[in-house]
């Protein structure tokens, strides 16, 4: 961004002096009402929770409150920044819950990045929240610390760089599908960047039927028994690419009907986008330049585009899933984010552009649509309680 | 209390459903906010706070925020309740942090018990806050808690049941020595009750000059090699009790000038008040039954009585510390709580009794006088600035 964006920014930040704050709401104006609010009135949801934990959703906040919790280890595109500097992402992530989700939120940020001191830590702080949503924490890592916190906790636990992004893919391919008339069944995807983000749409892919999906990193396709894996690749590479392909990125793009990027800036070119089949969508998500601009995707060819940025159109954006999930879940008390809530909020999103609004400029609801967290709260909700 | 004041303290709680939310500050309504709270502004902050970590009290709410730990080993009066049937009191902490004092608070109950997983979770999610307050943790784990993170982190911590509770009863007896017109000097101190709240009262009567405390419990009176010690009264034993007298609760209170309980009902009769000497005076307050009912202490001798409760005068509430202790702590940005801080506030507390009002029941201000939190901010702000 221009070094005046960048002046604004923190001055704007300076003048917040903190993007969140704490509201009362349970006024303590004199001696009796302090008695109630405090001691020794406060002694009866005590006990009560004692009794029974579940009352703790009836009598305290825990209801309704995520914990937005990072290592910063990777930080939007910046990198590992530390826990600390990225307490302003974290906040503005508290921010979005509470806008769009009226989820009250909370930024904890660790000064560790052991990932069983995060687990750990994890599950000592969690009788204070109804959820908790991990931010910005590098892959392979992010994998073990959300699989285990999902064993080990009975509150929803979810990675939004993973599943949010995810959700709003899938939604956003839903649609552009309608757009260029392909089905699901006859769909080659490449997608290029397996890491947090990479993965969960991968994986939520294949749940939504997609079953020719290829994936490539910096060192070409993932394939059986390739070098350079770790686990989690290793895990990718057996459940894509059945035809065990060889090759670059370029090699893999050719004849693809969609291509995901959710990688580097520049990773392809106007050519690149020229061999794959008719009617190509191109999602070119990283942030904040996409591997391809949007007018050169169109040059090569692609019929519907996508990018992360708000200054073109279909804008793959997550706060269009993370406030409506946590709503959703929350008012249904759901103990976990499972699969089927993830393709409801997909579908939900998706759903809101009508047949008359649908066109290659039009796949996805703007993030300010205040339809979105509805719907999607009320999908997952559905979900959740069998609906 | 009454059954009806339960029922009603239930449904209040019920009503309320969270006694604290999230209140945004940096409001999100289009893109171009947007781009500021969150992506890409916010990699501004982000940076300059990796480059210089102090940045954060800039940039974000750590400023203002502190922690309200606890993991409901000692409840009030109610005992070991566990972390989450805690959560009602550390959200009304939350809510009188930032009545009273303008300071943002949010309530961390644990899922664990064990000492160093408790310093350990502290010190991981310490980065989101500019203050840690150790809340109903039992003895003599506290002691060692606060101890190991008062070392090991550079932000302030206070366990506000043992240095809140010694503040403000200091800061009632520095007026009820005005009141029987005796120096600290002379006073024979008895003290019933040596654990959290108990130990730090002795600290700071022996930092403020007292030097002749006797310290008791269910055994007698804590001397040296005495039996039924932990490592923390045997710590007490040597500081206090310097003859080495050995007996009950009611050999030592005779010829005592001052009786504090922090311990159980009834501990003390007439009786034993009677053979205090001239001009006793007794802080019984032990919640929410105190040691001696002040009619009964009265009728025993005692000149000055002072109790936990607010349906008698002379209420000793921790809330005419903390408050003030973490505003002023936080605007000087002081990286600990001191032993002078701690006598700065309290005699800032006893000051606001002007020589006009003091009386045997009037020793200390309303909890709800609007002046404290500002003077013992303003006492603790130029303490940490060395004014």
């Amino acid at each position: 961004i221009m070094e005046n964006k960048k002046t604004a920014a923190l001055q704007a930040h300076e003048e917040w002096h903190g993007k969140i704050e704490t509201l009362v709401r349970s006024e303590v104006n004199n001696k009796a009402e302090l008695a109630v609010a405090y001691t020794p009135g406060v002694a009866e949801p005590c006990i009560s929770i004692k009794n029974d934990p579940e009352e703790a959703y009836r009598y305290t906040r825990k209801w309704n409150t995520v914990c937005v919790l990072s290592d910063g280890s990777a930080v939007l595109g910046l990198g590992n920044l530390g826990g600390l500097a990225g307490l302003p992402v974290m906040e503005g992530k508290s921010v979005l819950f509470k806008t769009f989700g009226n989820v009250d939120a909370f930024p904890i940020v660790l000064s560790t990045q052991n990932t069983e001191e995060i687990i750990a830590t994890a599950k000592a702080i969690a009788p204070s929240f109804g959820g908790i949503n991990l931010e910005d924490i590098s892959a392979p890592r992010c994998f073990e610390i959300e699989r285990r916190l999902k064993e080990e906790l009975d509150i929803p636990v979810f990675h939004d760089d993973q599943h949010g992004t995810a959700i709003v893919v899938l939604a956003g391919l839903i649609n552009a599908l309608k757009v260029v008339h392909k089905t699901v069944a006859e769909c080659k995807v490449v997608l290029n960047g397996p890491g947090a983000a990479g993965t969960a749409i991968c994986k939520l892919l294949l749940s939504y039927g997609f079953d020719n999906i290829i994936l490539c990193d910096e060192h070409g396709t993932l394939y059986n028994s390739r070098e350079h894996m770790d686990w989690a690749k290793t895990e990718l590479a057996s459940l894509t690419n059945k035809e065990n392909l060889v090759g670059s990125l370029k090699d893999a793009i050719k004849g693809a009907d969609i291509f995901i990027g959710v990688s580097v800036k520049n990773a392809l070119c106007s050519e690149d986008v020229a061999t794959m089949n008719r009617d190509a969508i191109v999602f070119a998500m990283a942030n904040p330049a996409p591997e391809i601009m949007p007018e050169d995707a169109r040059r090569g060819g692609a019929a519907v585009v996508a990018t992360g940025r708000s200054d073109y159109p279909n804008q793959i954006n997550n706060v269009l899933a993370f406030p409506g999930i946590f709503r959703g879940a929350f008012d249904a008390r759901a103990k976990a984010i499972t699969e089927e809530m993830k393709l409801a909020a997909a579908e939900a999103i998706a759903s809101l552009i009508t047949e008359e609004n649908l066109s290659a400029d039009c796949i996805i609801p703007d993030p300010f649509d205040k339809r979105v967290a509805a719907v999607v709260a009320e999908a997952v909700y559905n979900t959740a309680k069998g609906k």
